[in-house]
């Protein structure tokens, strides 16, 4: 049958030629009418759906192609949606998405008001729990079987956590392991084990991984040992649970390692070839209706199906768009260009690097989103990736800032949400010199609700002693990190995704006053402030000059630190300007616009204020532009708001 | 040795009196001018010290006593504070205080002004890091490791990090554990094993460490297998690492489990006896100079050298007042006195888990301390604890949630901020009905800084569809908590620690209305508005008696809800009251009274406001009451604010 499935064209025989068979799976239902042998089909179908939708509509490519054949298996062997499968971070899970119900919605993937590129459970039954942040799939799934298991009638439901080798080392996926034998329950835990996070991966549970995939002559010495027992009375064939885990025992000290899963009392299967998917069938029927918490571990290739992307995985990721008979990217032409902020992050730090011997990076699996790929490969001993842990990322900068030294902490914003305890605990509390690159702050556009960093402002003010700023533009950024090594106690620089303002950014590093804002347009004379917080700026200059366009006047004040605030320059603001508007990239619930608002009423002063910013409700994908304008500040917003608020105040 | 300190009482030699050693300890140096015989003595005078002092000054009395040869060694062996050691939550480390010159002080512990209950690097160069929260010391100890490593002259410094059996399960911990491998370092990690945390301890790896040292015959296993491989020519005497790995793994097969740490390529070593003090300087002398990350188990006993707290660990943790001599604690009459919040709080979670099948409850390591015990004991089935997981906690309630329970999530303010990218993603994104009873809500005393939970309201205000709640009185945590079960999305609802307000805590549940406020005190005439969250009500009306008491009015409101916020009441507030003042048991910045100013600038209202609460720097130990008057809003703070802010409006 397989042999069939590469032939047909070359042949050119119309008696074995397929009929399509995706086009008639509106669901698993139809998916489980199918014979096994059918399902090899399916699978090369939905690789060239997927194919074919992410060469026009870019998504995550490698992971979706890497785990069609498991997505195939799972839906063919369970009886979803009442059997639950749980995805982790989820941007695997496009033939999922295909496969149930959302094959023809699939092209509005990423964009407004169409599907997430995630799974979510506000989207389909089948998405069963909220997926973006990695690592919460076998803790939720886990509340699922356990509520199943004290549910009458529900005691046969099964549920399904899906997760990945990178995942898996976070910090919440091992308490998740670590519960996961504490109450009786019947989970099924799937490690998809490529090999890869986004980056390449790292830590000691990676090499745990392929150390036991690799290892030779495990069967030869299992059989040779095994009878040796059995001779000598230590085991017999009754005693098969020790055996399986004898098995298990052996192959850790071969491959020099250790059975992990097996030391937290879950049972333990594979690794089988996570691409042979009439082989996942008859494993997944075997285990299914075992007793107690299982894992299957399964091998894959992430981009599998396409070789450009199985050739430069991390590449493919999330390649944009591209040329789906060629692999060839489609670029646009970034000669003089801005760069995007985070390179010129990366570059700066580079330079700090190498100024200063007491400058490291740590990055938690983002190496090249952040751009700490630049100090990694020019400093590797001074940069650490330390995999999807942006907890212990924080705790261990303030190890290394205890130590002398003066860390760097690139993480993006939703994903320090994670370190939030660790910021106060390890780093604010003692007071230690650790700088946070708050990477992808603010609205992010395609990646949705999940992925959005607007709360950082909100949730960091509140922490004692934690200076915050947010530069609008390149050089400021490039000050703000050279200040931090001239400065004592954490600080919070924050910077969105995207390009920033100019390709003429490596400026010569300058003097920044820390709490001092900027009035950056306007001869400070109008009735009317527009306070802005980082390159939001550039929007809020845009409606101050649609503004003027109209007769009128407005000043533009770009505060740069959210704390310390300047509140001797928001004093002289709200004594000359009744009227004040604030904009902010982010939450307006105890942001930006907050904090003025509470220095205002410590001042004493009772201007009319204007917040701007993200409103009180989840955000979900689109463009950042379709984004600003349906949170209400883009620059006609913007520019609304000063009609707005000078109209009010004429009534 | 040994045998002689036992007796000389008894046999009444005066030769044989011990000179006491410990007057004379002033730094580990005096301590390390000792030999080796003299440490059994030093730690029976430091158990005596801290026996002699926990009986009057209450503290964390079991953990200490059963890591005094651990401290007493590592200070022997190592040359601190050169070389550092790491606690881990610290709560263990009063002998590491006595030996680190503040054995004078030590009496002033907990105290205002005095020393903190846990190490602090504010407080002394030996306390290396921010201790007080489970799980830091591995990925902290890990960077100091690291940057001596990288800096020159600094590659002969040693790093201990000390860890307890409960707090390595947290995620941090593991997060830790698998970068230890990752980048050269020589880390010695010490498991300091106890077999409890603070009530039992839960999960698969507790299970393993148990397996590791209780498992038979395993010596004789070792021998016989040894003696075969090395025969068949498998394994040699040169290959001496593997060897080693090969004992691990076997013992691991024996005991049931897997060396775990072998398998994140750590080296492990033991267990030991962790009350022998002079084996552990052996074995410290023997590990100290090895290259790349260690891990040494040690065994001890919670509370040892005083029966009573051996016996009964759990009630030891923390036992308050005691006699020395007999053990007994010392126990005020609770006839007639209101009970704590929490128990309140675990009583009621019981008769609502009797009336609605849906609830189920879940705690992180604390079951005593949330009261969570009170469900734990009546209905195990659906009573969770995780362990120091409190990340796990969260997603796991989101999943039984998912799954169609009612979770109710008890969990320290201030440990919460470790879920806190759980509670915005994997429960509120949702919407899912999980309700979080935030306990040790506001400031807790004499636990000081790591432990306050000021940051909540601010914190969890800005997270779109979570409600919040603050109750001041039993009958409104009983009514908030039956209203959960009918409302969607999640709740939170806060209280302190300490007693609520009236022994007749058990009223029949009635209605309350999300996001209603109630003017709570006065006429709603008066000119000043005292607005409260939570039980800082009675401070305030304490205050607004005061001020009545001056011939003054003053209305008192509890706004009961932070989020919705009641801004109906608000804005007859404000439209008939000019002054306003705002109390809450939290920090200033972000939170109640920053909501509430927000609210009038929509509005549009120009009230004059005074918001009371924590200021934005970090408050340490004290009495409740003490640090209330230090941040400004006890009872006289309260009537102050309402002098200055009518009197300045006078002006």
């Amino acid at each position: 049958m397989k042999e069939e499935l590469t032939t047909p064209e070359s042949e050119g025989n119309k008696s074995v030629e397929k009929i399509p068979l995706l086009p008639e799976i509106d669901s698993p239902a139809d998916l489980r009418r199918l014979t096994t042998d059918q399902l090899p089909q399916v699978c090369d179908e939905l690789r060239e759906f997927i194919i074919q939708s992410c060469s026009c509509n870019p998504g995550h490519f490698g992971s979706s192609m890497g785990a069609v054949e498991l997505i195939v298996a799972l839906h063919y062997v369970f009886n979803t949606p009442d059997d639950r499968i749980v995805w982790d971070v989820g941007h695997q899970a496009y033939a999922h998405k295909i496969l149930t119900g959302r094959r023809d919605a699939f092209a509005t993937q990423r964009t407004l008001g169409g599907l997430s590129g995630f799974p979510s459970p506000l989207e389909s039954e089948y998405d069963t729990f909220m997926a973006g942040h990695a690592g919460n799939s076998i803790s939720a799934a886990l509340g699922m079987a356990i509520a199943d298991r004290i549910t009458p009638g529900h005691e046969n439901r099964k549920t399904v956590a899906v997760i990945g080798d990178a995942s898996i080392s976070n910090g919440i996926a091992f308490e998740g392991l670590n519960n996961v034998s504490n109450n009786p329950n019947n989970l099924l835990i799937i490690l998809n084990d490529n090999d890869m996070s986004i980056d390449d991966n790292v830590g000691a549970l990676h090499q745990y991984l392929s150390d036991l995939t690799t290892s030779k002559g495990y069967n030869k010495w299992r059989h040779k040992t095994y009878q040796f027992l059995v001779k000598k009375g230590i085991i017999s064939e009754a005693k098969k649970g020790k055996y399986i885990r004898f098995n298990n025992s052996l192959k850790s000290f071969i491959s020099g390692g250790q059975n992990i899963f097996e030391g937290l009392n879950i049972r333990y299967f594979g690794p089988f070839d996570g691409h042979d998917v009439k082989k996942i069938v008859r494993v997944l029927d075997e285990i299914k209706d075992m007793e107690g918490p299982r894992i299957l571990h399964l091998r894959t290739t992430k981009g599998k199906g396409f070789p450009e992307a199985e050739k430069d995985p991390a590449s493919w990721h999330a390649p944009g768009k591209f040329d789906p008979q060629t692999g060839t990217k489609v670029r646009k032409n970034s000669e003089n260009e801005p760069l995007p902020w985070q390179e010129v992050f990366g570059r700066t730090l580079v330079e700090l690097a190498e100024k200063d011997d007491r400058v490291v990076g740590i990055t938690a699996a983002m190496p090249s989103g952040t751009s700490m790929s630049n100090l990694l490969n020019e400093m590797p001993a001074r940069a650490f990736d330390v995999g999807i842990s942006e907890g212990h990322a924080v705790t261990f900068a303030g190890g290394l800032a205890a130590g002398g030294k003066r860390p760097f902490v690139a993480v993006y914003s939703s994903f320090l949400q994670r370190a939030y305890d660790n910021i106060i605990h390890d780093v604010a509390i003692q007071g230690l010199p650790v700088t946070f690159c708050i990477d992808r702050a603010g609205l992010v556009g395609e990646d949705g609700v999940t992925h959005h960093g607007l709360f950082d402002l909100a949730y960091l003010r509140l922490i004692p002693g934690l200076k915050i700023a947010a530069p609008a533009d390149e050089k400021t950024l490039r000050n703000l990190m050279h200040h931090s090594l001239e400065q004592d106690g954490p600080l919070a620089i924050r910077y969105p995704r995207g390009k920033a303002t100019t390709p003429d950014w490596k400026t010569l590093f300058g003097e920044i006053e820390e709490g001092k804002g900027v009035l950056f347009n306007g001869d400070g004379k109008a009735k009317i402030a527009v306070l802005t917080l980082g390159p939001i700026r550039q929007e809020a200059l845009s409606a101050v000059d649609l503004w003027r366009a109209r007769g009128e006047q407005a000043d533009l004040y770009d505060m740069i630190w959210l704390k310390p605030l300047d509140t001797a320059l928001l004093r002289q603001i709200a004594e000359t300007h009744p009227y004040i508007v604030t904009v902010e990239d982010g939450t307006i619930s105890g942001g930006f616009g907050s904090a003025v608002t509470e220095a205002l009423r410590e001042m004493g002063m009772t201007n009319k204020v204007k917040v701007l910013g993200a409103p009180d409700r989840w955000i979900h994908q689109g463009t950042v532009d379709q984004l600003r304008q349906q949170c209400g500040f883009g620059p006609l917003d913007i520019f609304h708001a000063l009609k707005d608020i000078s109209d009010t105040n004429l009534k």
